[in-house]
């Protein structure tokens, strides 16, 4: 029986695999490239605060750690719009009780850490860099950040979690004839910003939602953290009018805030100091093809695909890599071949699926949720779901909070539900009309179409 | 002034471009990773033929060595199609004195080598890999196969010309943040086959003519060799039911060219034992996004842009690459970031468009030039070219033979070309009156609409 187990990466998912696969009796090694976040405080200035849904809820479960996971997080029911002229308009997420949990990356991954730790048969290694990954003998060698240490070690499998940039997916490619590779980043960089708490710790803004100020070509979003502040993410093209190359002395930050975001910049004491102290970061879609080499190993979450965050999906991709790796394990009792052989089938048409839903939603976030057509199409569609639960369930939903349907069907079933939006939607006199029965009619017609 | 270059690869694309820079008093260091091919033969049994037509004459002219060329390069006037039942057929490629030229890779190589150490100020060290650039430092460090030994050196300049799967792109992906990068492959490999001279020395098929022989979603073609043998190469899937994968036996591989290159066979004494040592190959296309960094280094021929094979214009960019910076060297007066920006910027989209227009050519290559109607069509544009050289261009002349379009232009023109060709091939019995006035009348009113 395969037993020994090596994980390239501690984070989000390399954490959380090693607990599944402790959980059957696997030693496990992660080496993790950063120093233990626990010991260390080390904000870059950069996170976006996650977003989990029920693809994440069920890879938590699944090794019965919801309820630890819950404890940091924040239900936000839907999203709270910031128009420029001051006004707000909330749009729920799903039905009354349907969340996504907003959650500060580090806090969840310390948590999974703490917890990977507790199963015997995990040992966290940190401050090892990937130098090398030997394909052939499948053998991977790690340098230690400051001893220099070189370590070499051999295992029975070898998962590479290290993320968007994997040094494990990077000597793949290296290593690999035919590998398919496209790294792709949009025109737009982000920042992150903070709206801090009141004077008695309370939150200045609704907490449980999801806040966007949308302004066509760019955008702000503030996500709730437990201790009242919200994490505020400034989305925005590098270059241009409005962009981050034009914003670059205090005068002009202040003047940008003051005319898009009037009503955050009260909220926001520290804007400018955090402003010119925060790093832009870049947003980067990463498709690639194998995900498993030689049948040992195998690459997963972000390493085989990262996607942009606008979709909130990223970890819950990941998580989902996991249980969907699980049950495998269990259909192919163990016959490792077989195992990675399904889940590269199975995984890669959801992730390419996902990439792909995550770009067009930043378009949605950014622009169409300031949009009354728009609004008018997702009411429509959610009485429409409403009275034909067996005919329609809306896109978000799908993604979000079905996680029995798959990335690569909710794709195919959201590009047919628009196209039978846009005809109803071109109809004459829609925003008067829209709850008359010949559109359920019509709707109904094109369905069975 | 900007004075010491260094480029990495000694190439096609590296040899011609330092006696451009040496003609310019550049004083040039080039490191290749391979040893002198002009002192050990080391053929791999992976080589294409290479097709050299305009772009790349105007190259060699460009540095007066044509003519060195021409004496190693054999005309091919056309496509000789040799069909399934054993019939032939040739098309033309252009006017009668319009030629592509078959080389092989290894002489235009050899040749350049020379050519470019015949420069006081060029030197080309063998056996250096590319270890690390520094982009920050403008450092390039080799390590010698042999002795191993390290070798710093700053220049300038950077160029990296070296090749497809190119180190210096490598490094240049690793240490920039939004770096566009893609590499794809199709699902076709190659292999090399041979088709040796008769008793006498002679050729064995028509000399002056590209051979291919057609099967749809496979093809073999052929390329003269001055010593009178014909350097074959077989593109076939990798994968299916006629593929690689399906032809692991002398018998299988019997009895596929028997069946489908039936008149090739006779010609091909060696052909079982060719097949079973040369290696199957891979095609790839890269395209990636800057070529530039720091205003200091470049990306240059296959490195920046690696294409398949099909319209025979690998080299023949990469040449043209190296006449449009030598333009530019005269245009800004050797202020290298002006140079280097609008190379950049002219360069990419002709590299994109001949990347697409090289896949695109596979289909034409391998089915089309077996088709019927296809040929039909051909003919038609050809008599209304001749008639209207001012009006329509055909897009092979366009690519291959009119160095002063720009490739990007051309695969506009050619889509404008082929949406009016859509429409004439589907008027009732073209194939009887294609002929008549109506045609070009037609034709005409497109072009003016």
């Amino acid at each position: 029986m395969t037993k020994k187990v090596n994980i390239v990466g501690a984070g989000l998912v390399g954490s959380l695999l090693s607990i599944y696969l402790a959980k059957k009796g696997y030693t496990i090694n992660i080496y993790e490239r950063r120093s233990d976040m626990r010991k260390i405080s080390m904000s870059a200035g950069r996170s976006i605060n996650l977003a989990l849904s029920d693809r994440g809820w069920r890879g938590l479960e699944g090794v019965g750690i919801a309820d630890e996971i819950r404890k940091i997080g924040i239900p936000m029911y839907g999203r709270f719009i910031h128009h420029k002229d001051g006004s707000t308009a909330q749009q729920p997420y799903g039905k009354d009780s349907q969340a996504i949990y907003s959650v500060s990356r580090a806090d969840i991954n310390m948590k999974l850490m703490d917890l990977a730790e507790q199963q015997a048969n995990v040992t966290i290694h940190f401050d090892e860099r990937c130098a090398n990954i030997d394909r052939k003998k499948l053998k991977a060698t790690f340098e230690h950040n400051i001893t220099k240490k070189i370590t070499d070690t051999s295992s029975d499998l070898l998962f590479g979690a290290d993320g968007a940039f994997a040094a494990s997916r990077l000597n793949m490619q290296l290593q690999s004839d035919r590998f398919e590779y496209n790294q792709h980043y949009i025109d737009c960089g982000y920042k992150e910003l903070i709206i801090p708490p009141g004077k008695n710790g309370e939150f200045l803004m609704e907490k449980n939602a999801l806040h966007i100020w949308p302004r066509g070509s760019f955008m702000m979003i503030a996500l709730p953290n437990p201790d009242g502040n919200f994490t505020c993410t400034l989305f925005l093209p590098f270059e241009g009018e409005k962009s981050f190359a034009n914003l670059k002395t205090n005068e002009a930050i202040q003047h940008f805030f003051d005319t898009e975001f009037s009503d955050a910049v009260p909220l926001m004491p520290t804007l400018i100091e955090d402003f010119m102290t925060n790093p832009v970061s870049s947003l980067v879609t990463v498709k690639c093809f194998p995900w498993v080499f030689d049948e040992k190993i195998a690459l997963i979450g972000d390493a085989a695909h990262a996607i942009v965050p606008f979709y909130g999906q990223g970890m819950n991709c990941g998580f989902e890599d996991c249980v969907v790796l699980n049950e495998l394990i269990d259909k192919h009792q163990e016959n490792w071949e077989e195992i990675l052989k399904e889940y590269e089938s199975l995984r890669k048409p959801d992730a390419d699926a996902i990439a792909d839903l995550a770009i067009a939603n930043f378009v949605e976030m950014r622009d169409k949720t300031a949009d009354p057509k728009f609004l008018l199409q997702k009411k429509i569609e959610a009485k429409f779901a409403a009275n034909h639960p067996d005919k329609w369930i809306p896109l978000y939903t799908m993604v979000t909070y079905s996680p029995h349907i798959r990335y690569s069907k909710a794709l195919k079933e959201g590009e047919k539900q628009q196209t039978i939006m846009d005809k109803i939607m071109a109809r004459p006199n829609i925003e008067n009309n829209w709850e008359s029965p010949d559109i359920e009619a019509e709707i109904l017609q094109h369905l069975a179409g």
